[in-house]
């Protein structure tokens, strides 16, 4: 935490009479080493400003929707021409249309797709297409995988009953036995199985796609009758301009977005096969500012960028650079650093590291080199990266191992991460 | 519909291809009359631009969102001056400390606001807090009352399985019999009571609350320690100043708003006494988008407008002349309409018009001199309507009322609303 007078604590104490716990959700700071900021003043590009002036190029891209850098001119411009001319009006407007067609133009198993806000709207939407589809009851998914925090797939228990989770099953991610398993438990009640499009379960490491497991979700779902779902809503338009399992050749009949598809203007989607259309036709889901027009603006524009440019071969390539670099300084430094996922959706763990202490330190020392990391939850990168900021990175990451190195053996233990090593998870 | 040739007509042709259903949720227009727009091109003050070109004066006003006028430039100009600095980043910004303070100074029961995106998420955190406070499971709320579109409380059945619906118990809206029987049937285990502001339910009269009612409610979760939450998505801000139930001097534990507090830009909060706090920062509830900024400081305009203009009187003066002037000329036509639910937020209903074709024959004509009304769903005014709005209104109307005496005797049946004289609600 920030010193006494920083605006950061006078923030956070501000915040903790009017806002329950001070924070709530993915960005609050509390699991995350004390020196971190909780609260930002500006995002432009590749860098964000805390609330004390601190400036920080981000590996964390708000979680994600920062894609092609933060106050990106073209995007806003598009949803601030939008919004002079109607945003949140008595019906949508012919950008729907036309966000439908283009994205349905780029994600090749989908031939119509539904616009909402959150992840979670898409997740939870999919699960009821699924049923409705199905008339079946039966979900299984993989123990860890994050689909959202709605009741019924939220990662804390607190405020959720038994029936929320009900008719819910668990595999392993990767594990095609426990997948089969799960399947013949649901019999011939499988509605629907989920898939993130890689492991990217926080506090441990990531682990890309088995094709024999894909597979065997394909397979499964083909014989019974169930609907995949691949869940794209973190890794979508990070991995590929498609759904993130047209790499491997398999394809969902439901894949759920959000996160960058607007750079960071508020909108997801659920999209779907012609088998799942009718289905999708029969629920009622919507919301206040779904039809919103002008984070659809700037979704076309989005889209577009991703069309246009060569962002994606960008950030692969910066982030390879970026694993090379990090994997040889980590070795000159004798330490033992386990960088996991996709190279544009990186985790950084170190080994014998059960309650992170090792990570925080890093972290803490990237920080205070004005590099914003995260030591237990995959990063992101974006276009607005350039290989000097990669540089950048990889001198504050030189300097941060020698920090670790030095401070290794007498590193105080992380009281609020001792649920790691307590086997919680 | 439109003619063949209309912008609207293609629209809707492209988007039967790339959308389930052609559209979906709250503003899909297929159960109003056949010549209402499904697209719109622009808002502006309290008109609204259908894709063709014509203009409305709009009674629906996005169905909420819209207090202030579409198109804002104060607000928006609020929205724009923090995209440029920030908007979805790695973190919140201040501005969700100074919105949580200035909602909780506004919101006499309230000492904490949670932020989120949709109406739905604010109801859905509702009941999982009232869950985690009490470690409890049932609720009560009244049959047929709107409170969001997640699978616990969708009005459309396709999808939802039976554990979705776990644990409610139902009511009638302003029925302290059936309060209390729901009450008694739900014995040591009630969580929560969920009260609408007032009965503001499709297709049939709307009601004031009750007295009576509103403090038995009160008086159920005082005696059980059940909370008792006010869903003011839909109505807040166009009551009072404060939560709608405070005019009749019942505070809830927890409220929900959403809808017009950043007038149409999206986000919407959670609201929430001392006793409840506990279990606010308990629960793990998050989205992507809702931390972002830019909602947050049209949030803050929006307040201060609130706080600082006439707004209520002016939309109560004009809502009650808009009433007086309809009932005068029904009357003088020799027809018998039914005025119900508050005057800013009203619903118009015919005598003897199961299938709605007297309501919808009135709407058709309204619309097709550039008044946008709804036949069975509760209006809104805004603040951006004057007196030569509703002096425009009350002309069109004498001439719709004119065309339904002379056309009464031959409507033709609503077929697509049969289901409302089959008993099916």
């Amino acid at each position: 935490m920030q010193g006494a007078n920083s605006r950061d604590r006078q923030l956070r104490e501000r915040a903790e009479a009017v806002i329950p716990g001070g924070m709530y959700g993915h960005q609050a700071v509390g699991l995350l080493p004390d020196d971190y900021p909780q609260f930002f003043e500006k995002g432009e590009g590749a860098y964000i400003w805390d609330v004390d002036g601190r400036r920080y190029l981000d590996f964390m891209c708000a979680y994600g929707p920062n894609l092609f850098g933060y106050a990106n001119p073209q995007i806003d411009a598009a949803y601030v021409r939008q919004l002079g001319l109607g945003d949140t009006l008595t019906g949508p407007t012919a950008l729907m249309v036309e966000l439908a067609e283009a994205m349905v133009g780029m994600v090749s198993h989908a031939s119509w797709a539904m616009f909402c806000k959150n992840g979670t709207d898409a997740t939870s939407m999919a699960l009821t297409v699924a049923r409705a589809h199905t008339r079946r009851k039966s979900v299984i998914r993989a123990k860890g995988a994050y689909h959202g925090a709605a009741a019924w797939c939220t990662p804390r228990p607190a405020g959720v009953i038994e029936s929320d989770r009900a008719h819910q099953l668990f595999c392993d991610y990767n594990d095609v036995a426990s997948l089969e398993a799960a399947a013949a438990q649901a019999g011939d009640d499988l509605a629907c199985i989920f898939a993130a499009p890689f492991k990217h379960d926080a506090f441990i490491d990531q682990a890309e796609p088995d094709l024999a497991y894909a597979r065997k979700a394909r397979e499964i779902c083909d014989r019974t009758g169930a609907l995949l779902i691949v869940d794209d809503v973190r890794a979508g338009l990070r991995l590929a301009r498609d759904c993130s399992w047209s790499k491997i050749g398999v394809q969902p009949d439901l894949s759920t977005w959000g996160k960058c598809i607007a750079n960071g203007h508020p909108i997801s989607a659920l999209m779907g096969s012609e088998v799942a259309r009718k289905a999708a036709a029969s629920i009622y889901v919507t919301g206040s500012f779904w039809y919103q027009a002008a984070p659809m603006a700037a979704a076309l524009e989005t889209l577009r960028l991703v069309r246009e440019t060569d962002y994606l071969e960008r950030i692969t390539a910066l982030g390879q650079r970026l694993r090379d670099g990090l994997a040889e300084r980590a070795q000159a430094a004798g330490l033992a650093m386990r960088q996991t996922g996709p190279v544009t959706m990186r985790l950084f763990l170190f080994d014998d590291d059960p309650d992170l202490r090792k990570g925080f330190c890093f972290a803490s020392a990237l920080l205070e080199r004005g590099v914003y990391t995260h030591p237990w939850h995959n990063m992101f990168l974006c276009a607005a990266m350039a290989e000097a900021d990669i540089d950048l990175a990889l001198d504050s990451a030189e300097a941060a191992f020698g920090v670790l190195s030095r401070g290794a053996a007498s590193l105080a233990p992380v009281e609020k991460l001792a649920f790691l090593s307590a086997g919680a998870r």
